[in-house]
């Protein structure tokens, strides 16, 4: 039975590129690059004949330009039989390639050294497009920042008006979150490894060659080499931390300008055309890009607890454990490239209101301590330039 | 762009009707049979003019058995502009009435009415395919309980042989809790209440009618009448703890399959023909459906949590918690109903192996208590027959 | 070694009676009651000779009056030998006794009968506790509600002004949500159920009384009779839902609090003689109350998360989900306590500016639906009046 | 009114030195530490007189001595107050000092400097009792790798026999894991930053000291220099995280064990003399050790999703995440040391069966790949032992 899934509440839940980069026809394609990419290796260390591997990879490199002939929902279907979609769709690759060719397909492999590797393939194009949307966000804070260098506002502890500070410094310290959390993502994106154990984790057949030829096929994926994790689930706790801190940094961000943007405070504003009416009240003018941020944004702990819940995984490979991380890793990828594509967007139509700020200022305003907001500005703004990206 | 969505996986982690059940097309039809009921209620108070709610209902029930007028898709993409797909729903649904009965369409409400209604209709029919499958599973459940009344088999407690108890009186605990996460839902199913508040929630407009208008709504949908909780989302926490019950009932009896269906313990199998195999060990025979239930069970805590912490809404709507809420209370549904679609399926496909239990015995057996076990087992039995169905 | 625990932090983040409902000592007593309970209800069924039960009720009896022969510590330390401190707990209990008696206590019965009993009553003490203040906070909301039945207010939806309410719909609204969680939790703390199962669940040795003997049990503790639930947890999750449905209502409030005493806003201000300083802000009134309550209750979500993630429990008791249910279990009803409790003291000094909500109103302000609001309002205080207390 | 806490439970569930790391006294000292080596960086910068400084260094040296004269559950009582402890810690220290020095304590801080730089070092004191642990479960973990390098033993996927591997490889698998997490919390732990702010973040009053006396705050107590992060709560989540992954790391070594040392498996066994009763039944030997590990591990996941979810923090100081932080930061951090601290001791008693291990093998056993093993086994070893500590 055909379902319509997610359309009605992607623009707002999940928008953005992340959520092409982790659909159906990623995750294929990515255990497919991996089977291409382990015949290679295994080629080139002399376990598979040349040959053989030249007709997988020429094969695969097809199927990446047209996946028509290998429908995600049939290999779905096919998954309830062994409990994992490798095994129809290694089937259907060897209908595609000579016998012979077709007898050295996934050689030595088993399915989770497909399926996991294709989920790090597809949470590095995901996680491009969170790095991606940071990167845009933090460059309009700190633009931001350097506008509104020493535009007094008050500072609020508690939710109450405290004691002045500067719009600018405020704006470094949200800069300060998003390159933060940026660095973490980067750190781990740079470290996702390849997975390669065969049935039980032990490499069995590569020999000698065993630690060569996880290294091959991780340089051919561009992903980093590491023995076998099928039970070591590190790297997945390690993205879902790293997402949950970036979709953190973003929320943080997006509450401050839902709260300002309240019109008793009125010092910011979304100015997008076309955006933020409601469907019974024309005047209003609502934060829709800070909303949707936020409400991305909040998705990510119980997301994060989920998946480092599932790292109790039995012995060889896990009886539901690996399972249950599949749905929830692309759910979070999604919903961090949502969060903050959705503040990027926001800061990008961000109307700041000095005047309104200064109304809120006591009268007579006390004098701030420039040189201290323009030392901790300046070190957030070289921080920001120095990200390597 | 399109995005190819969840079939890869849906047949082992969203299997089951829920899925079908809360699937974009369903929203949009709760969307619009809210409207038609509103409009129909207002009619019935004089609020409206009858012809219009008339021709509101018509083109209702046409769009009822035929959707393809209103894309999904367009209608989320339309929804980032408003924060929700309802102000380009009640649009389109405008184009296709007279210029007088558009104007009475969506009269008094507010999105948030339409969409928490849709939300509790389409959460109607979910949790109508999980109780089916909570109740298929237990009636294999008291089956296996009145099959094996007196089985012996060894008891085991932090998982250590203890002393023995029957298989019979296992599958009664089983049972005992399945049924109760039946009741438990099945009473939230019975109370899911209608959503009418209007802009604000005060359903300004009704006059003194207010409280018979939502009864009238209420009716008409077969939802239950209740106060506007646009703010309290007690209706979405209860919800989310029968659900959470449920996986948990459900991930119990899955787990315990999962052990006894060790070979070295082998007091259990499950023998569905043509499951179960492996991509890369011929000879195996995984507990596939017991995998899968427990797969989908766990994703349930990590869900509640959430929305659990969606329950501080500000004010009159808020922003962020409330778009927050979505996307995992679909998730929960299909999570729920697939642990239990593939536990009763688990059970169905169950072969229990007295001999092996009765290898795990210690020699010579103790006299087990009978009586005991027997007013146990009869007490869950009578409470399954008593399950209202 | 002596650790110095909580009180630091215990009455901002763990105020009230239900912590020390929950102490160890009152765990202690639990589980002596148990034992006394049990013992009464088997001589009541000539299980156990009278005297030696009547001695167990009397030595029992006067640790309860005096707790100084036990202390938690030792208990505690001695608990690492089992898994459990019942153990070491009933061979405490047995040197007070004569050896005849001594051999009759906890008879049939096993560690978990004891603890999972003593949690039962340790939880309706501390849900006494915060069904107190979630009836004391839902008084003065009340209060409230008809004070301000038509005092005009400007009603917020994401946070954005949108048309005008009262401040008496607004007070009904928490009233329902208060309201709500009270039934829902007054619910569960009537049928919490006592333990009995012996050491598999199976209640041997009580033969055809298997089922009198819990409900006798059950009647001396005043709790609910049930068959054994070892690893069938839903009173736990019973529990949990309800407590997570309380803290979700307590939050909503207090945020609402919080954000209406911003002074931008200034509709409501906490009004504590003493209370509300900063250290370093001599002029800031910070509404502390909301603050801690709101802290506390969003520790709830992640607490009932985390119970119901240990529903999967193995065969007939746990290996660690059990053993991980009882801290936690402990915080949650210490923190629904705390927020309950906080939120009733922050109620109670709530101070309602009428003046500040004018100025917020539009001009000229719109007629208000008072016949609508009345009838909302009404409902929401008779509903009120209903609650059985 | 007095409460006695946690010793019930402690012994299986925050066994440890990180709990006495966490308690109440070393908070309270952390934020003395804090006030001391604030006067004495103002001091070393002429902000403040250096006999003040002194003055104050000394009197909190003399005070970390002997902490008496600070009971914590009377400072816990005053921060209803004000909504922290801080502000009756920093009176209670004036009333130690001359009037001149106790003009110059706390100068140009806030409360959350000092409670925030008290959790980064109460973290840290907790974290290396933590580590410790890991470090210790690792050992042995290479150890149990060496000796049973080639030890055959059936691997077992989706907790099926598969093929067979070694038992050296499998404890390789723990052993990486092990390592992998406490790398990831060693990095967090030499991070752990100094909070350095005043009142609203802007560390107003140092001028362009403003970098460099956080430079030398951060020496004196030998944390990092950082930026304020009053409301950028990386720093949690970094923490967080690497304590979520080191719980998760042990709770799959404890599951293995628990699995193994099932009966019918048996293929290892916890020795410990005086260990593993059951209250009924005095046959049984129950895995301890790695069942506390397993339930101290579990409580990680809702703890960090917690934390992660406190992150949204209002402008520059929360109103309620920040107070939520404080004992779940605690509480994961216990629950860590617990869960490392049981696995180091349940494999300090665990006895390998390899002739258990033999009799699950097939028959004829396939030859392994030992080649492929030994290489993969070196690699963890190697690794192992470049871990500085």
């Amino acid at each position: 039975m055909e379902t319509h899934d997610h359309g009605l509440f992607a623009e707002i839940a999940e928008r953005g590129a992340a959520r092409a980069a982790t659909d159906d026809h990623q995750w294929v394609r990515g255990m497919l690059r991996f089977e291409s990419a382990l015949a290679t290796a295994q080629a080139e260390l002399g376990l598979v004949p040349a040959p053989a591997a030249a007709d997988v990879a020429s094969v695969v490199d097809d199927l990446d330009h047209d996946l028509d002939g290998i429908d995600p929902d049939s290999l779905g279907a096919a998954a309830a039989a062994g409990g994992n979609p490798v095994i129809p769709l290694v089937q259907r690759l060897r209908t595609l390639l000579s016998d012979e060719s077709a007898r050295h397909v996934h050689q030595g492999a088993t399915s989770q050294d497909a399926l996991d590797t294709a989920a790090m393939l597809v949470a590095r194009d995901a996680t491009s497009a969170v790095l991606g949307a940071l990167a845009a966000a933090g460059d309009v804070t700190a633009a931001l920042t350097r506008t509104h260098r020493r535009t007094p506002t008050i500072g609020r502890t508690l939710m109450q008006q405290a004691v002045p500070t500067t719009f600018g410094l405020k704006a470094a310290s949200w800069l300060r979150g998003l390159d933060g959390a940026y660095r973490r993502l980067a750190r781990v994106r740079e470290n996702l490894p390849v997975q390669l154990g065969g049935p039980v984790g032990s490499r069995g057949g590569a020999g000698a060659s065993a630690l060569r030829l996880g290294e091959l096929v991780a340089a051919h994926l561009e992903l980093a080499a590491a023995p076998p994790w099928h039970t070591d689930r590190l790297p997945v706790a390690d993205l879902a931390g790293a997402l949950g801190s970036c979709c953190g940094a973003v929320g943080k961000v997006a509450g401050d300008v839902v709260l300002l943007a309240q019109q008793e405070v009125g010092e910011v504003r979304e100015e997008a055309p076309g955006r933020g009416g409601s469907s019974s009240m024309a005047h209003k003018q609502n934060p829709v890009a800070a909303i949707a941020a936020r409400a991305s944004a909040r998705r990510a702990p119980a997301l994060v607890a989920h998946l480092l819940g599932c790292m109790e995984q039995e012995h060889e490979r896990a009886a539901g454990a690996w399972h249950a991380e599949w749905l929830p890793l692309r759910d979070l990828l999604r919903t961090s490239g949502s969060a903050a594509g959705w503040l990027a967007d926001c800061l990008d139509h961000l109307v700041v209101d000095a005047d309104a700020m200064a109304r809120h200022l006591p009268d007579p305003v006390p004098a701030l301590d420039l040189e201290a907001n323009d030392v901790l500005i300046d070190a957030a703004l070289d921080d920001h330039d120095r990200l390597a990206r």
